[in-house]
This record gives C-alpha cells, structure tokens and sequence, in this order.
C-alpha cells in the first residue's frame, strides 16, 4: 500500500532477497517513486524539468524488478482476517479484493486541510502532489501571478517562499505559530524571521488564517484575526498528519501520537502486516520514547527494513533523532535531537550554548553569517540536540551532531573532535567545537 | 618560543588562568598570530587586504593580556640546568638570556629546501611567511609572470595552483610522487589530478626537480630528468619537517617522527619544558601510535592544552585522526585517519568501499561528482578512515567520519547514521551512508 519512498524501497528490497514473490504496489495517484521533496524546486524552476523528479516509472519497476505498481488504485479497506485488502480502481471506477502473504502499509502523510471560509476556492493548492507541481508550475510561467500567500510557516512554507521569490512573486506568510518552523527552537527561529524579511518576505506569525475571500470563485484575499491579504495564490502548508485511519479501521494499533504502532522490524500489532514510512511512529532515539517525523531518509531506511524483513532477512531500525534540514533562499537551517521546547516537560534537567559565528575564516570571502546551538544534560554531560541557522555551508555540519548523538557523545568529547580546517572550509576552531565547548562548561 | 596558533593560544590561556605570570612570546619573524593557511588565497586575490591575516599584534596582546610579544627575537639555544632560554635579536644583532619557571617550544614546521643547482636564485619562493605573501602578492599584481612551476603537489602545491590559476598564470606541478597529496590513496589522488588537469593545470608527476636554470640570477626554467619547464616563478612546496632541532639540542627527547615527544598534558621529557603545534609528536587515535601531522587545528588544542596546564589546570590531549580539507579551484578534497597506504604494513585486515555519487540530489541543478572512500577493519567491523574528493560541499562531509572514528563505531553504524536529506544539500542515502553500507558488507 503506497507508491513513494518507504513503499518502493520495500518492494525493491523484497526483490533483492526474494525473487520468486509476486510484488504488487498500490499507488492511488498517478505517479510512484517521485522525489516530493523536489516539487518547491520545480516550482521554483531551479529544476527544469518535471520528469527529473520521477525517479522511476512503473514500466521501470516491470521491467527491470518484476514489482508491478498500480497506480490509481487506493487501497480502500484492510482485513487481516481474511489476509485481503479491498481495492477500488479509481479510472474504472470498480472496486475488488487482492489477496496478501504480506501486507505493507506505507500510506504516508496527509495534508492538514483547514476548514475555513473559502478554503475551496479556486488558486488555493497543497503541495503534496506531481500534479500539484505541474499546475503550480504552470500558473508561474503562464500567469504571472502578483501575490502569493502561504499559510504555515514550516518546511514546505520556507521552501515556497524561495520558489515564488525566485519568479518575482510578493511573499507573505502567515502562521498561527509565533515563529517559523516549530521543530527549532524560538531563538533560532527569530533568526530565520530576520533573514526571511531580509529578503522581503511578509511575516505575519502568530496569526491564524480564518477565511479566505474570493471573486468569481478564485481566490482573492487571505483573512487573519489582524489583516486581509490580497493573494492571486495561496498554499496551504498548515502540516501533515500520519496517514493511518484504515490500518485502525482494520483494528491495527496505533501509537500516542496518532500513527502506526510497530516494532523495530517494521511489525504492526496484526500478523503478516507491515508498515513503514510516514504512517508509522518511531522512537526518537535520545529519549527512547514515541516519535512521529515525516522525513524521506527515515521512510526510506524503514522501507529498506521492511523489505529485507518481509523477504525472509533481519534487519531492524532502531529509531530516529530527527535530523532535518532545508533551505529558502540565502538561508540555511537545520536541527536534531531534542529543543528546548521538548524538555520543557522538566524531565531532564538541561543547559543550551549558543555561538555566533561565521561559516568560514572571516577574512575568507564567501564567509556569512552562522548560529550554532547545542543543548546537552546537565550531570551526565550528555548531547541532547543541536540547532544550526545560517549562511551557505552552515547547516549541513548538523550531521556532526547528529553522529554524536548516535555515539552517546558529552559534550565534551565533541568539543574535543578532531573536524577539518581550511580557510575556505570553517574556522581553526570550528564553532560546533566552541559550541560544546561552551556547553560543557554549564553541564 | 613562538608566535603562532600553538604558541600564542597556549599563551592566551596561561594568561585566563594566571593574571600574575609574566608571559613572553619570542618569534624570530616580523608577526605573531597569523593566518599562516590563508597565504595563498591572499596570494590569489580572494582576500583583499594583507591585514585580514594579521589576526591580533603585539600591541594588541600587551593591552588587552599584558603579554609582551618580542618579534625578531629568536631563541637559539634552550638550557633546560639553568632554566634559561639564550636570544637573539635579530634586529639588534646581540645576544642575551632571558630566565624560565615554564618553558614552551611551539617553534612549529620548517619547510625542507632542496638542495638543488640554482635554487638559489631569485623568483624562487617558499610559502611559509606574511612576507612570502606580501612578495607573491606584488609579483602577481605588478609583475604578470605567465608562468609558475610548483615543486610538490601537496596542500600547498594545490592551493598556490589555485591562486596562480586566478592571476591567469600558467601553472605546472612537479611532484616526486606519483600522485598528488600523499595523504589520500592513489585512486583518490587520481580523482584530483583529472579535476586539475581540466583546470588547465599541467601535472608532472612521478617526476623530481633536478635543478633549476637561471636568467641574469633569476630563475628561467625547472627541470626534471624528463623535461625543462620554463618558468617566471618557482614555488618549493616540496614538504615541511617538525622544527625540533634547538629542543634536540637541549637534551630534550624526540619521538620516532623526528618530532618533539610530549605527554597527553604537553610536558617533554624536561622538566619545565612544555610543548605545542607543529614540533611535537602526537597520536595517531586510530593506532594508537606516534604520528605527525601539521594542521592548525591541532596546534590549537595543543597550545589550549598547553597554557592551561602551564596556567595551573589540568587538560589533556589526546592525539589526531589527522582530518584536514583543501579545495583548489572547484574540487573539494578532504581525508581522516587511516589511508589505505598507511595500512599496507598489514597489521590491520582492511577493506575499503568507494562510492561515485553526487554532492546533491541528481536534479537539482548545483549537483556537482563526489567520490567517497571508507576503510574499515575486517573482522570487528571498525570504521578506520575515510577520504573525500568532489565538488562544493563534498568535503566538508569528512567531519561526519571524524566523528564516527572518535566514537569508535562500526561500518554498520555509520550506515545507520541519521544524516540530514534536502534536495539542495544531499541525497536521501547520503553517499556516506551509502559507502559505509558498502564497506560494512566487506567486513
């Protein structure tokens, strides 16, 4: 059940250790295997081309790997108890049953749809789909709208903002969330604001949008409690949630966090039934407890475990820190572990280190601006998290973190790390080192 | 003794540790605390201004650490009986003494000089000091030479590469070994010398200097037993040597390296006398065993170390996995720990895996090649060192592998990492996942 990454990963994986199974993908859309996380790109029209982000047609999958993806089939109902899943072909307009061995359930993540005023006007998009992409796309090149409206300010909200800046489109965003992108830190946060209006995006954060207006069925305007905001477009970028309703319609359990419940072999709570990907809840490696991240590395390490399990092998994904990163425009951000906001809790005592500083020597010219934080355990010594926002170069070095979180590190022993110098590269003391430094010094 | 990262940061901290030592720094040149890796760059006109690598000058460590920095003054004999250090200014032409409670020799690396008919003769320089940088730079801006031989294709060899390549000068590398940067293996040595010869640079490798033919005193040609390379301008990267021999002088042990030995707090084998940076030996973390390496990074823990110790405190350090970076022109190279051709010995059962993928997602459009290698050791499945060599944003990646030899994880670990994916910065497997997949399956 599924088309993208956890799916096909799975299927591909399957292939490998078993070639005698008969592999079936169920793909409701048009499209499997496509690179999501492309589509602000081709908006944007840094890609070129719409067929760069299809990674690999079904024919592919036929032809070179004997997985046959039906695409425009939804799985529409799931029961274990006879070992079938009900399927409804959505160009016939027919619905049958397919029988299973082994089911996976890699239904991945819907858009939040918020119910206001207007919300079904016309010009008011998701950015979910292939052909969300192409329509998007195709309103830049042939409509030149004036202004673009963008409710939400996370992931795909930043990503947009970059995509409409890029064919000259007014920018603004509204987020009922005091700052943009909740996974970091309010701090960080303002710091991405400063760059973002910078580079004249509108910021209108902290204000829900409660309607939009329209003329002639089009949309016209954004409404907030404060303002109304003439808009030509709008993008709905108010979250996902794990797409989970028919594994708990068929009596799979699901985790605290609304997603499918499984172990670390990919196991739902149902024999012979799988999931992976962006239905499902991880663990979120530095507290061990329930974690829901909706990212492409993740779907597809669960897919790839899925698969070698399903074929007979044994692999297991132990979890995730939640390693992220994106762009919008002249601006880098990314993160991992644990924020502050996540201990507000109180469970474990914390400190935070914050070093600004500069992504290479500051005689080095192409050296901008960059803020490091890391938070660590106060007693233990332990890495918690870190947050990076800044200039070109800055926020890949969140996979520094990241690997010392794998390892347990303190945050001392990567104050100590032995990382690369170079002036066009980092400073001699690069500043993840002075931020553990730092917050070794308060653990 | 000294006026540089070691030197200079060891006096630094001894000053946060002590406000009551009297702290002198003796260097026998005209600077103290100098961007000595920025050279070349200067040279090539990325940085404007001399001054930028001019971080802080004496005056600026008597006001603001009273820490009397006497440039041209060079100690030429240490007399550990008498805890006296013998001077000389140069300047002055005279001699004195000056007395000691703490010692610290942080005389850094001396550049070896071939002994070679001509090499005395004018437009033959080092790149070692602000004045080599200050002459080069003139010469580039005032003098248009239209070609430059470089002896040594090392770190240096590169980056002069690069700024001549800026100055539109014809460039040509003379290297003994047969590859470029002996710190990488072969294959990856290979990788860089392609990139460099689609910059233009001509490559003479496998192929020593034997003497270099003089015009009116000023150097016209180098040659090798294959050729004669005419030249306006010879560049002697031909390698560097700890700076140890005053300390051999007193007494004082060196280790198999040639370089000063030290214990993890930076104390010789003499009592009082400390030492730091470039002259001493350090550990190969991988080994365990002696090893030399020159990188700022290192002199600047070490110096840290150092003055604390000298300060009153208690630090230690531990060794290096020898990390270090550089890019010449746009191809990044970057390499930590344990290379192939330091394990041909055969102590170790090794495996390598390299992976050819891209520094990004394929379609987007600033994806340039990357090559990456992983060794691991065969049997306990260790991770023991990795190299890098691809376009912008390659090599910095190497910090990943350097924290994963720190935290001693497994091939198979690494591949598990939970490493950053946007189509702007990397793949949803980034290639070093891929490659520690790889080579965990050699294991």
């Amino acid at each position: 059940m599924g088309g993208d990454a956890a799916a096909m990963t799975a299927a591909s994986q399957a292939r490998r250790a078993r070639a005698d199974l008969e592999i079936i993908a169920l793909e409701k859309g048009r499209y499997v295997s496509y690179a999501a996380c492309g589509i602000p790109y081709y908006v944007g029209g840094v890609v070129s081309e719409l067929d760069k982000l299809l990674i690999r047609k079904p024919e592919e999958f036929k032809q070179k790997q004997n997985i046959e993806a039906r695409i425009r089939h939804e799985v529409v109902g799931i029961r274990p108890a006879e070992a079938k899943v009900v399927i409804r072909d959505l160009d016939a307009g027919r619905e049958y049953e397919e029988p299973y061995d082994e089911l996976l359930i890699a239904t991945g993540a819907k858009n939040v749809r918020p119910e206001l005023p207007g919300v079904g006007s016309e010009g008011i998009y998701h950015v979910a789909s292939i052909d969300d992409a192409k329509e998007l796309r195709e309103i830049m090149e042939h409509k030149t709208p004036k202004r673009a409206v963008i409710v939400g300010g996370g992931y795909i909200g930043l990503e947009m903002a970059e995509a409409f800046l890029r064919w000259g489109v007014d920018v603004s965003i509204v987020g009922r969330a005091p700052q943009l992108m909740r996974n970091i830190d309010p701090d960080m946060g303002a710091l991405l604001s400063d760059a973002l209006e910078k580079m004249g995006v509108h910021l209108y954060l902290g204000e829900a949008a409660t309607a939009f207006e329209e003329t002639s069925g089009r949309v016209a305007a954004a409404v907030t409690a404060e303002r109304t905001l003439p808009a030509d477009l709008v993008i709905l970028a108010t979250g996902i949630r794990p797409n989970a309703a028919l594994a708990a319609e068929a009596g799979i359990e699901l985790g605290t966090t609304g997603a499918i419940k499984v172990d670390d072999h990919m196991r739902t709570s149902v024999d012979h039934v799988w999931a992976a990907g962006d239905c499902v809840e991880t663990t979120q490696l530095v507290t061990g407890k329930p974690y829901w991240v909706s990212v492409a590395t993740v779907a597809s390490k669960q897919g790839r475990v899925a698969g070698t399990n399903i074929g007979g092998g044994d692999a297991s994904f132990a979890g995730a820190f939640g390693t992220t990163i994106t762009k919008a425009g002249s601006i880098e951000v990314s993160r991992t572990g644990l924020q502050e906001t996540d201990l507000a809790g109180g469970e474990l005592e914390f400190a935070s280190a914050t070093i600004n500083s500069q992504t290479c020597t500051g005689y080095y010219p192409t050296s901008e601006p960059m803020t490091i934080k890391l938070i660590g355990e106060v007693g233990s010594g332990r890495l918690l998290g870190g947050q990076i926002v800044g200039g070109a170069g800055a926020a890949m070095r969140i996979n520094v973190v990241a690997a010392a979180l794998e390892a347990g590190m303190t945050a001392q022993q990567v104050a100590e790390l032995d990382l690369a110098y170079a002036p066009p590269f980092s400073s001699v003391w690069d500043p993840v080192l002075l931020a553990a430094r730092q917050l070794s010094s308060k653990l």
